[in-house]
Parts: C-alpha cells; structure tokens; sequence
C-alpha cells in the first residue's frame, strides 16, 4: 500500500479476497524501488473502460438516453421526424419502439444528435444533461451511478503515480462532459469514440465542428489501436467488463513485467443487475471463456464489492 | 516569473525585448491567483509545433532525411527498386534526384519506410536513428539541434503548471523516438501525423502494426482538429514558424481571457537559416501577412535570441 498511511486501506469499499490482494499485490509490486518489477512512474499507465466498468451502462447505455433526450429536444426542427421511425418512436418515449431499429437506427440518431455544434459546445450539453439526469431504478442522477470500489482503484492508482485513462465505446465528447468531475480524469485522459470534425471559420471565429460521421470506433480491436495511437505506451493494468475490452487487457496483459488484467462481472442482481453471456448491452462471452487462462481477474460485484454505488452526498 | 527563483531569469538565451515581455508577461497573468487573467493549472494546456519550431528542419525536414536511410535499409529485401523512382535515387544517395519525385513520391517511401512493425518497435527504430544522426552542417545529432531559447520556454511553462504538447505534421511514433528524452515531452503529450495501425495476433501475441495508409495528416486545421479531439481543450499559449501552423495559432488565440501566439521566424543565415516566403520547407507567408492583425509575436531568431542550439554536452 506504497503511498497510504500505514494501517489505512486503500479499497475500503472491497471485500478482503483474492481480487483486492492481487489489486494491491500489482501496485505494490510495480511502485517498490528496486524491486523486480519496479516501472517508472512515467510508465505506469492504467486504461479503464467506462460503461459497465465505472459507472452504469444496463439495462441501455447512458449515452443512448441522452441521445433520445436530445433528438426530442431537436424535434421541433424536424417536422419529418414525427412519421419517421425510430425518431417516431423516440419522440413518443416508446423505447422499445426505438430500440426496434437495431443498432443501424441507433448509430443514426447518435450521429444526427451529436453533429451541428462545436466540440466545446457539445461537451457543455453532456455536462447540463448529466447533471439533470435521473435513472428510474436508483432514483439518482448518472454520475452518482458511478462504482464505488472503482472510483477507489482509480484515486489508489494515482496516489501511486499512475495515469489513469478512460478508454471507451462511447463517445469522446460526451464523456468529456462529465468524466474530470465525475473520476478526476482530464479531457486529455479521455479516449473514445470519435466523430469527424471540421474547421471552420464563420463571421472571422474559427470553431471546431462535430461532423454527422465516425471517424474511430473505440470498441475491440480499436482499444489498442487509439491506446497506441494516442497515449503512445502500453498500459501496465486494464479494466473492462465486456468483450469489448478483450483487445484492451489482452494487449496489456502480453506485455513484459508484471501486468494486471480484471474484468467487472456483472452478477449482482438484487443491488445493481445479473447479465453477460446473453446480453447485447455489456455482453460478456469470451471474457467469461478465457480470464483464467489469460490470467485476468473476474471480479464479483456481489462478492468482491461491499457497496455498488457512493454514498448519496 | 511566478515560480522562478526571486532575481533568476527563465529564459537566460532570450535578448530582453518585445517577445520575451509577452512571454514572461503571459505566463504572469495566467499564474496570478486572483487576477483577472489567471487560468487553473488543469487549463494551462500550451501546443508547440515541431519542426522548425523546436528543432532544426531546413533545408530538408529530418524525418525525410531518416525515411531515405531507412529505404536503403530495406533496399537489399527490394530488388526491384533499384531501377525504380525515386527509391533508385536514394539508393544512390542523390537527394536531389528523390525530392524530384515531389510530395508524391516522398509520401508514398515514407508509408513504405514506415509500415510493418508494430508502434513500439518502430519508435525504437526512430530514436536509434536520432542518436546515431549527424547534421552536416553543423556536424551534431539533430536531437542536439534544437532550438535552446525554446527549450527554456518548455520548461518555464512548466515550472508554472503548464502541460506542455507538441502538435506537428511529422509522424506520431517517429516523434516518440525521441520527444520524452529531448524535450522532458511524454509519449502521451505528442500528437503528430497519424498512419492506419491494426491490432493482429500472431502465434498467440498481440501487438498493434504500422500500416501504409495515412489516418490523419496533422497540419494546417488538422491541427485544431486533432487538438480537439485529442486533448479536448482549446490550448491558451500556441507556439509554431509556418503556415501550417496558423489554424492551431488562430483557434487557441480566439479564445476568451488571456492568450499567447508565437511564431518562430527563420531569419538567421548565419547562425541557421533564413526561409519564409519563398520555402516549401517551412513556408510562412500567411503568417507574415497577419500576425500583428492576429495580435501574435513574431520571433526574430536572429534578433531574439542570444543562442540557437544547446551548448555541446
């Protein structure tokens, strides 16, 4: 527990176990000068999934409720819309109407209700919508749907000077728009999916403008691709929860030294929710299949975690 | 000089004059706590192009000058080139012969100089490269060609809570090889030009590989662009020498509060070289047109700065 004050425990939150002790095994192996798998500060870097991973993305990803949020609040603008499915359905508040369209018709509104604006501006309307959020279930806003015992890992890592970094399918900006408040994780620790954007000048003011078009889809394989692309190191520790991170710990993991790999598992139905294997959101197959033989950890949320959520401020 | 020293200077290669003032000034204002212009450390995000403006480029960019040592590394695996342009005049190590392939033929051996290795081991081929260099000129290794007043200027702003980012057209993990070592500038902290990559595992290892198509060229909106999506905050201090770097110097200094834009003007035969309007090389003339109505400085190497390179070691 390098950094923390003797005595105190750095992952209140979890449960005494074989995931917590490998946890703190990892950071105090890598952070003991002189030790033999001793990593430099500058080196120790640390990739985090965010849905499912740090904050709750089940029964619908957070993003696709702001995006329905937002395609009602554009509406107006679009006549065209109100015979049009899946806007129809979205306008009406039918979700099962919506998510009738399959991911084509999702991907679509995602890109027509994240486009027309700056990236500053766009981060601003994520920043107003989380605040003013409300899941049905847990009666609070999503960023106080954030994983406790993650939220610990997070500020254990950087008290031993890792950099941490978000790495996830959602979209770049609107993770940026709550992500430096919500984990402590500034925009330029923030990797994503990305849209095409263009520069413009309008009225002499130059802006950057969110395009209607993917540019890098942060999921599987793109999660080494853009690691490398963008922080230019191999991460020492990954977290995920789906396979859309097996790239992501698979790529850390096979690195020399020593590497820490875990995987969320969702299997706390009565404080949060059971799923994986069945699942489109979250799903959690080939993760399932090899963590042993990859040498991952599976971490219980019911038997590893002693609260889900923060405590309500 | 917030943090420096009472009575120490930061800049000591800077002639007192304009320029240095609006540096020294700028970093003042912004550091002041409770001043009308002070910034939080987490917004001090300065951009910095490259080449030209950190080091030495002229008369032929230096990663050119690697991408030509690297075909005639390849050369033996590549027997038809030796009849072919403008790999046949590199080969014979006629320079001029390869660059009259124009910007066609030198971006299609750089995709073939750099592609097939991983990220990882192409940043190594890089920074072996750059130790093993040598100028003509000036008979040293171009990672002792940089500019020393600029190197003070990195380290001033940070000294005072900057994060300092070099934002360039040349290739991301070419710059890698030697931007931690060179300029105390994380992997992390680097964006350039950007190839394709791909995520593949062979015989059970996974690794991220280099491949011969271009992602993102990181010049002129590129840059703002990049900056957006990269670190995701409009930087307040930009620091460039051509037009490739208007748009980054023209969207960081349009934005509200206190903001500082520089460009280094080659304009020093004696001690370097003396290039603007007239280069391709460099080319700054959109610059010259417009930075007093833009409110920039322009640097005078000539003028402003006691010394170019670092003393030798």
């Amino acid at each position: 527990m390098a950094t923390a004050p003797s005595g105190a425990d750095p992952l209140p939150s979890w449960n005494d176990g074989a995931n917590k002790q490998r946890i703190v095994e990892f950071v105090k192996a890598v952070t003991t000068e002189g030790g033999k798998d001793y990593v430099a500060p500058g080196d120790r870097i640390a990739t985090f999934d965010n849905d499912g991973t740090l904050w709750l993305e089940y029964p619908l990803y957070t993003q696709v409720r702001f995006v329905f949020d937002r395609i009602r609040q554009l509406a107006p603008q679009h006549p065209e819309w109100r015979e049009k499915e899946p806007y129809k359905s979205v306008i009406a508040g039918d979700i099962k109407g919506a998510m009738a369209s399959g991911e084509k018709g999702l991907f679509e509104m995602l890109l027509v209700a994240q486009s027309g604006t700056t990236t500053e501006e766009f981060a601003e309307l994520s920043r107003q919508w989380v605040l003013a959020s409300k899941d049905a279930r847990f009666k609070r806003p999503y960023n106080e749907l954030t994983y406790q015992p993650m939220q610990e890992v997070l500020k254990y890592m950087r008290a031993n000077g890792f950099k941490t970094f978000i790495v996830s399918g959602g979209s770049v900006e609107f993770m940026r728009g709550f992500t430096q408040d919500t984990y402590g994780i500034p925009n330029e620790q923030v990797i994503g999916t990305r849209q095409k954007l263009a520069f413009e000048v309008k009225d002499g003011k130059p802006m950057v403008m969110m395009l209607p078009q993917l540019d890098s889809n942060d999921d599987k394989q793109g999660k080494p691709i853009n690691i490398a692309a963008i922080i230019g190191k191999r991460p020492i520790a990954a977290f995920g929860n789906s396979d859309g991170d097996f790239q992501m710990l698979q790529w850390t993991t096979a690195g020399s030294g020593k590497r820490l790999g875990m995987l969320v598992h969702h299997d706390d139905a009565a404080r949060e929710y059971a799923y994986d294997r069945d699942s489109s959101i979250g799903h959690l197959a080939e993760g399932l299949n090899q963590y042993q033989a990859m040498g991952w950890g599976l971490i219980s949320m019911k038997n590893d975690w002693k609260t889900i959520f923060p405590a309500p401020k």
